[in-house]
C-alpha cells in the first residue's frame, strides 16, 4: 500500500474530473490517494482531500461528468524555495507517488517535483496525466480536452452559421479558444458539410496574415454569398506578429498573452476596410467548461488516461506523462503509452503544415480526418430547398 | 380550400422551425401554404416556396430540430410603397391568409399589411405567430425563442461559473443577449444552486446603474469569495443612459442599437477601478442558435403555436397573435388564447418591477418561479467536499 496524490495544473477542461475519476477507479486497493486542493497551492500547503475515503454512492461517474476541476486548480508556478516544501509535504503523509494533470507546463512542473525528490534521496514516482483544450501537448495523438472544446467550437459554427444563413449578417466573427496553436479553430471546419457553409475562412496562429489579406479574402465571399463566416484563433497574429490592436490580458503569473477582445477588434477593422457591417462572438471559456457539448470520445480518453497513470505508477513507472498513440481513424482506436517528461515538458505542439490549406486560411481533409473521432459527429441540421443566396436581396 | 402564406420577421431563434413547422402540420387538408423565402424581400418579389407540394417523409421533424429559419429572414422594414407590392403578390397567387412569425416590430408589420388589405378590399387575414428570444412580447406568458435562450445562457453560466470556481479569476462578466430587456440576463439566476454559486450579480437593463454601483458590489462580493461573476445585459446602461463606452453596432436597417462589446469594455472598466483582473465572454448568437441547448417546453410551445395559427385561421380569425396563457406554473400548463395586433405591435414587455432585487442587480424567487419551467431543468455538477473559497489560496 502506498500513498499518492494527485493535483490539477492550469485552466480546467470539460473533462479534467473524467480523469480524476479515472485515477479513482484505477488506484483503488492501491493506497491512500489524496488530492491536492487548488492544484500547486494545496501541494504546498499540505491542503490534501483523502479521496479514498468518500463514500462512493455513485460520486465519481457524477464527478466523471462535471466541467470545472472538482480539486480545483492553479496558474501558480513552483519556485525554487517551494520544492523543499512540497516534499515535505509529501513526507508528513508519506506520499510516495504524485500525479500531476495538466499541459506542458504542468508536466515541467511534475518533472521537477521528481528530479527535486532523487536530488533530496526522497522516493518518489511522478506520472503526468494530459489536459489541454489546446491541443498542443507533443507525443500523444490528443490531449483530454481538445475534443469537447473542438466539438463546441464546430457546433458553435454550425449553428451561429445556421443563424446567418438565414439572417445574413455582412461579416460574422467567432473567436475561438487556443492561444498559440490553431486545433481548435480548425476543428469549426467539422461544422462544414454542404457547399458554402460556415465558416468560410479560418484562421490559424500558425499562420501569420495581414489585415489586408483577411479583407480581401472575406470580400471574395462576401461578393459571391452576401455574408462571410470567420472562425479566428484568440492568439491570431497579423504578418508583424501584432494581435491586430486588441487588448491584451496578461494570466496571472502565466506567461502566455491573451488578445481577450481580438474577434471584436478585428471586426470593428474589416468593416472600416470594407464599408460593411461585422460582429463578433466571443463564446470564451463557455467553450472549454459546457458540460453538455462533452464529446463521449474525449470524455472516455480523459477517463482512461486517469486509469493508465495509476496502472502505470502501481507497476513502478515514473518521469513520464501517459500519451494516446492512435492506431486506427475509423473506426477510432487507440492505446496509452508513456511519454518521458523531457519529451513534453514546455514544448509546444503545432498545427502541422500540412493539415493547413495553401492559401493559409482553411485546412485540409486530413486534419478533418485526425479531428472527427475525437470531437464526435456533428451532422447537419435539414434545410428547406431554399437556395441561401436568394435569401441575401 | 384556401392558400396562405408564412413569413419570418426579425432574428431567428432556436425554435422559429419549431413554429413553422407546427403550422405546415396545423394547415395540412387546408389549402395550399406558401413560405416567403428571406422573409419581407420574398413578399415583396413573390418569391414564394410551396410548403405543402414538399414531399414529407419526417422532413418537418426534422425542420422542427433545426436552428436559425429554414425560410430566411430579414430586418427589412416594410415601408409604404411596398404594401401594394406585397398585394399584388398575394394577387398573383390567391393567397387569403398571412402568418408571420415574429416579435413585437413583426406584429406591427403584419397589422398594417392586414390594414392595408382591407383598405384596398383585397380579402386577407392576417395572424401573427409569436417569436423572440428577448421576451418582450405583451399579452403573451412568454414569447417561443425566449426559453432556449434562457436555457443557453444559464447553462452558460453554471459551467463557466464551475471552471472558475475551480480557477478563480477575480472578476468574470457573462455578456447575455436582450437588447433593451433583462429577461435573458435574468435566467441566468437559474444557474445557482447552493450558496454563492455564480451568478453573483446581474446587471438588467431595467435598472440603470452606475459604474461606481456595479464596482462596489463587485468587490464585496470579490474580498469574499475571492472572485465574482457577473451576467450582464447587452443593452445595459449606466446611470446616465450610456454603455459604459462600448462601441455600439447598428443592425440593418433596424432602429435598435446593440452593444457589440460591452461585456469587455465593463471588464476593462472594472479593472481600471478596482485593479483586479477581469475577462469577458460573449457568446452572442451563439445562444440563440444553439441546437442542443433547446429547451424541450421551449420548442413545444413554439411549434403548438404553428398549429394554433393555422387553427385560428381556419376559423376566420384575423388581425391577431397567437399568445400563449399559463394556466399553472407547477406542473407547467398553458392554453393559446388571440391577442390583436393592437395591443403588442411595437410595444415593448419589460421585466416587472417587483421581480428585480432591491439591490437592482438580481432577481427573486417570482422571476424563478416564472422562468424555470421555460427553460427547463438546469441541475448542478456533482462537487467534491472542498470549499471553494480554499481553492483560492
Amino acid at each position: 500500500m502506498t500513498n499518492a496524490v494527485v493535483a490539477h495544473g492550469g485552466g480546467p477542461t470539460a473533462v479534467i474530473n473524467a480523469s480524476l475519476a479515472g485515477l479513482v477507479r484505477g488506484y483503488r486497493g492501491a493506497g491512500v490517494l489524496y488530492g491536492a486542493v487548488g492544484g500547486v497551492p494545496g501541494l504546498l500547503n499540505g491542503d490534501f482531500l483523502n479521496l479514498s475515503d468518500l463514500e462512493d454512492n455513485g460520486l465519481w461517474d457524477e464527478i466523471a461528468l462535471a466541467p470545472g476541476s472538482a480539486l480545483g486548480s492553479s496558474r501558480r508556478r513552483i519556485e525554487d524555495g517551494d520544492y523543499d516544501r512540497i516534499i515535505e509535504q509529501f513526507r508528513r503523509h508519506d506520499i510516495r507517488r504524485f500525479f500531476y494533470t495538466g499541459g506542458n507546463g504542468s508536466m515541467g512542473t511534475a518533472m521537477r517535483v521528481e528530479q527535486y525528490a532523487r536530488d533530496c534521496k526522497y522516493e518518489l514516482q511522478a506520472i503526468g496525466i494530459p489536459k489541454t483544450i489546446d491541443n498542443d501537448l507533443l507525443e500523444t495523438d490528443h490531449a483530454p480536452g481538445y475534443g469537447s472544446a473542438a466539438r463546441f467550437f464546430a457546433c458553435a459554427a454550425r449553428d451561429a452559421g445556421e443563424d446567418n444563413r438565414s439572417l445574413p449578417s455582412p461579416i460574422s466573427i467567432l473567436e475561438v479558444l487556443g492561444r498559440n496553436a490553431g486545433w481548435v479553430a480548425a476543428a469549426t471546419a467539422l461544422a462544414r458539410h454542404a457547399p458554402d457553409d460556415a465558416p468560410h475562412i479560418i484562421l490559424l496562429p500558425e499562420r501569420r496574415v495581414s489585415l489586408d489579406a483577411i479583407a480581401a479574402e472575406a470580400e471574395k465571399v462576401y461578393r459571391r454569398l452576401g455574408r462571410v463566416f470567420i472562425a479566428v484563433c484568440e492568439g491570431q497574429r497579423d504578418e508583424r506578429g501584432l494581435t491586430f490592436g486588441a487588448d491584451l490580458d496578461r494570466a496571472g503569473s502565466a506567461v502566455h498573452e491573451l488578445a481577450s477582445n481580438l474577434g471584436h477588434t478585428l471586426a470593428r477593422a474589416l468593416t472600416a476596410k470594407l464599408g460593411v457591417r461585422a460582429r463578433a462572438e466571443k463564446p470564451g471559456l463557455v467553450g472549454r467548461s459546457c458540460g453538455l457539448f462533452v464529446s463521449v470520445a474525449d470524455r472516455k480518453a480523459a477517463f482512461l488516461c486517469g486509469v493508465e497513470a495509476a496502472a502505470a505508477a502501481i507497476r513502478g513507472e515514473t518521469g513520464a506523462m501517459i500519451a494516446i498513440r492512435r492506431e486506427c481513424s475509423d473506426p477510432y482506436q487507440s492505446s496509452a503509452f508513456l511519454a518521458p517528461f523531457a519529451s513534453v515538458a514546455g514544448l509546444e505542439r503545432l498545427l502541422p503544415d500540412d493539415w493547413i490549406a495553401e492559401n493559409g486560411m482553411d485546412v485540409t481533409g486530413e486534419f478533418l480526418a485526425y479531428a472527427e473521432p475525437l470531437a464526435g459527429p456533428i451532422p447537419p441540421w435539414r434545410r428547406l430547398p431554399v437556395s441561401s443566396r436568394k435569401i441575401v436581396v
